[in-house]
């Protein structure tokens, strides 16, 4: 029997319903574009196009995604909706922008994830305005790193989904915090004892493959979200040296780490003092943590980008450009589509939950 | 079909085989006593005494546990083993001495688990002279927290079982680690191609229910630790105001942190530089946060013992005292006896799990 919260995504999202727990694409910013949000939802995930801090691609990559879904549409997709969700950084985008490119888009994307805003309470109008500009047909994802905020949240913006990221994630979260492996089970309990049992959980932050999806789904989630799997994948917009950068790393709990030193040494200030950037170390941080100057660093950063590829070193030794990447980075070992990451994980998924 | 490590444990601890994914008690230093560890192993889960680094305690709390079961053994335990495990904090207890309590004890400790070394090296005595004390009847167990020390020591030391510690746990752990749902896969991938796919994983870190549980076995442990949910048992030896400051204590991961101020204010120096202790945030820590010298705040926190268990404060707010726990400390909401919490999880991880 489908529980409250599948029940809400079998609703909001029909055309997903048999590919249920969900797999979902993170919106990382640069990175997750047309392509690899195309792939995911093609594979009957849901993609995410990262539009980050900066709107104004917006317009372009729904139209990209719109004529990719008008032209071969997704099964039990309804007509006015676009199976793609899009991901902003709350703290830098503009609300009008975002609601003007949405508006403005002929379907609409099927969900928007809010994350990092400046101060929580903003999201209360991020989420009004979208739902008004919409009339509900995009549904709001919100992504939180604690229960004290998905308390908040649930009472205050009644988000159609919460995104619950756990201390494992690559790229920005919150400095301090747990796992999903104690987040997302207290989250669970504390909306259930709210009375918002019908809110489904994805679970972001350390999923890799089947295993961790499969935990994931075990600790209460319906469904899962992957970003630094997707790093590995032919359609994620990166260099091949960040790329190779993530496939030659390992042992994450150790080569990561959660850091402001690579928001601060490239330029992308900005984020709320609570969030670092985790990403695999190299000698951007190891030199600052022996004391060299920002400015130093800004230079030898500047130096590094212009050697393309080799900015990011070789098999990782020596490299100065921001890797942001997750702790399961050493779990991800070589280069596929997307389509097949989802795929396969979803089977594997299924298998070790013994599900049909 | 069995798996080469599930094989493995059934052929070491017989009688635990109809209760895997085997459940086992942490060997928290002062708090494991023989009660703990005799009510969990009663439940036909592995309880640890918590020997830490004194181990002039350990030949009374052998016979306190010899006593136990030798009066009321569990069914298919071979005569000459003792149905309990043994704690050892490898940089402050002596090898030789914990050799002589175990060479002495009439019964021989199932497992001892072997944590925290000065230098990893000195693991690969530790193992080798409780195989020859103990003509192998004592299976060593070796806490890691990273894929390098897995890799290293399963080459070296080829221990029975790895305790596969993750960034959530409470009290003692790494300072920089991921959680088990990244640490756990990568390990059990590098055994596997290492050739030692038979080594048992036991996660430990974050887990608290059958819901941690059961993804723990996901992500491809053969069993589970809990050392925080113990905190609120009945047989745990800690003071009410320790239990009372666990049982008030939510949102973890931002409500405690890994630190070494508590080793250092309450005078439990000597942990290799590379660990820190995860406790619920107090006083104690903001105070020197806040910059309060190490000696004001020692002279403080010597007060607060004074107060028996107001040192703790009430529900958690201005106390002083040392209360570690990990992060799933919001999941712990009642006080059980041991062999309840060990049988509620087994049941609750089995059903999640489809296990019958």
């Amino acid at each position: 029997m489908a529980t409250p919260h599948i029940k809400s995504l079998e609703s909001d999202y029909p055309w997903i319903t048999p590919s249920i727990p969900l797999i979902t694409s993170a919106p990382m910013r640069l990175i997750s574009t047309a392509p690899l949000a195309i792939a995911v939802s093609r594979a009957v995930g849901l993609g995410f196009l990262g539009s980050g801090t900066d709107v104004s691609t917006l317009p372009d990559l729904l139209s990209e995604c719109t004529a990719s879904f008008s032209s071969s549409p997704i099964p039990n997709t309804p007509p006015e909706i676009l199976p793609i969700g899009v991901g902003f950084i709350c703290w830098g985008a503009s609300l009008s922008d975002a609601i003007k490119a949405i508006a403005e888009s002929r379907l609409k994307p099927a969900a928007v994830w809010l994350f990092a805003p400046e101060r929580i309470e903003n999201l209360v109008t991020w989420t009004t305005s979208i739902r008004e500009a919409t009339n509900n047909l995009t549904k709001i994802w919100i992504q939180i790193g604690t229960v004290n905020d998905t308390n908040y949240l649930a009472q205050h913006c009644k988000p159609d989904v919460f995104v619950i990221q756990g201390s494992d994630a690559g790229g920005h979260g919150l400095n301090q915090s747990s796992s999903i492996i104690t987040l997302l089970p207290e989250c669970s309990d504390a909306l259930s004892q709210s009375g918002f049992a019908h809110i489904p959980l994805i679970a972001a932050g350390g999923i890799m493959d089947a295993r961790g999806a499969a935990a994931a789904i075990m600790l209460g989630a319906s469904g899962i979200c992957m970003g630094t799997r997707f790093l590995a994948s032919f359609e994620a917009e990166l260099s091949k040296g960040y790329q190779d950068a993530v496939l030659s790393a390992s042992d994450g709990g150790v080569t990561t780490n959660r850091t402001s030193v690579y928001d601060r040494i490239r330029g992308t200030p900005g984020w709320p003092s609570s969030y670092g950037g985790r990403g695999v170390l190299n000698d951007t941080f190891w030199d600052s943590e022996k004391g060299l100057d920002d400015e130093q660093n800004k230079r030898l950063y500047a130096e590094a980008s212009q050697k393309g590829d080799l900015g990011w070193g070789i098999k990782g030794i020596g490299g100065r450009m921001c890797t942001y990447a997750g702790t399961g980075v050493g779990l991800v070992r070589e280069v596929k589509g997307a389509e097949e990451i989802v795929k396969e994980v979803r089977e594997g998924m299924r298998k070790l939950l013994k599900i049909e």
